[in-house]
């Protein structure tokens, strides 16, 4: 685990048995140590999400919204690496081609709307996407498997500001009733605030994923 | 409402716009001062439980039980006053006669099971249920009607302490991620702490019903 990893989430994995080694903040360092630890131990490295396997398994979301809401025309998903929007936009567009799929990433790492924009992977500082409180999205760069899905079935990325995500896990909380960490809340924050940047729907679903948000983080966002 | 209401549920009525009236902790005391307005006002009273319309629009939880699990097989429901039980049990035992529907209170609230035991409506005093932490479920004793239905659908009535309850609003919000407050964790308490006082069950729902927490409780209960 990167050892600036929230202080929930080193307790939770320690809870479920885990022996933990904590790595420095950067995504480079962390691959190095696993590669390092997979081939000391015979371990299966499971990567994060620039896989084939991963990404498939991550759209089964997409299958369950289109299940759930057979006349879905916009679904909102947040950008780490891409494997969560790979999965997604895959079944979406492949059950109903016309519904709009957007990405949505903090403004601190908006690596995904920068490539995107771009037509190549850009990788950003990671002194700057280090500093987003949305920790699970703290990534330089999409993947090459992810960037090739978001090029290909994401119709655009969108940014939500700090404060934005702050306020909206202090919405979820209040109001469905869902405790939603900051990575969790991106997606909805796009929605709340910026119906602007989106296209029009009468079917929306914004993606809730990541829960493990601090007890003090959510006292206080909701006070 | 009543003057002792938490904080949480004042402010988020007075958000909706409402005035607010305050009268003293007791159930006889609201019942009068409603009554006095309504005469005074042209105001339309909404019962909170003893009321049929109140029943059978409290029984959609049950029939969206069925609908979601058509194998349910057991049931566990928070009691006040009655309403949500009568409803959700009369919808359960209709649709599924062989599943089984517990009704759950704070030990301190347990005016359902004293009468569920006894035969005939039970009173408990005042002070006695003003002082569990499950604010909706401060009755004293349940209504007429809903009496009657819980003594035709309801199979048994269990009770779990303070500890319990507020254990389990940790619980829930840690776990399924959702944002409960004490009267709404009732029922998921008997299921945590007394398996052995609850029937054999494969399929097992407990409903979840409230979550205007305290921010200050849901941090406390999750450290």
């Amino acid at each position: 685990m990167p050892r600036n990893a929230p202080a929930v989430k080193r307790e939770a994995t320690a809870a479920l048995g885990a022996e933990i080694v904590f790595v420095g903040p950067s995504g480079v360092e962390r691959q190095e140590k696993a590669e390092q630890l997979a081939a000391e131990h015979g371990y299966v490295i499971i990567p994060p999400y620039d896989d084939d396997k991963i990404i498939a398994g991550q759209g089964t979301a997409g299958l369950e919204i289109v299940e759930d809401l057979p006349n879905i025309d916009l679904v909102l998903v947040p950008i780490g690496g891409g494997g969560l929007i790979s999965g997604v936009s895959t079944a979406i567009k492949s059950a109903k081609p016309d519904a709009k799929v957007i990405g949505v990433e903090p403004e601190l790492a908006s690596d995904a709307r920068a490539s995107f924009r771009a037509g190549h992977i850009v990788k950003l500082p990671a002194e700057q996407v280090l500093s987003t409180c949305a920790d699970g999205l703290r990534s330089q760069y999409v993947g090459t498997l992810t960037f090739e899905h978001i090029r290909r079935y994401v119709d655009d990325v969108v940014t939500v500001t700090e404060d934005e995500i702050l306020e909206t896990v202090g919405i979820l909380a209040k109001n469905p009733k869902t405790v939603a960490e900051p990575s969790g809340a991106v997606a909805t924050a796009a929605w709340v605030f910026h119906p602007e940047l989106l296209p029009a729907s009468n079917h929306t679903v914004a993606v809730i994923s990541g829960g493990n948000v601090d007890p003090d983080l959510l006292r206080r966002v909701r006070s």
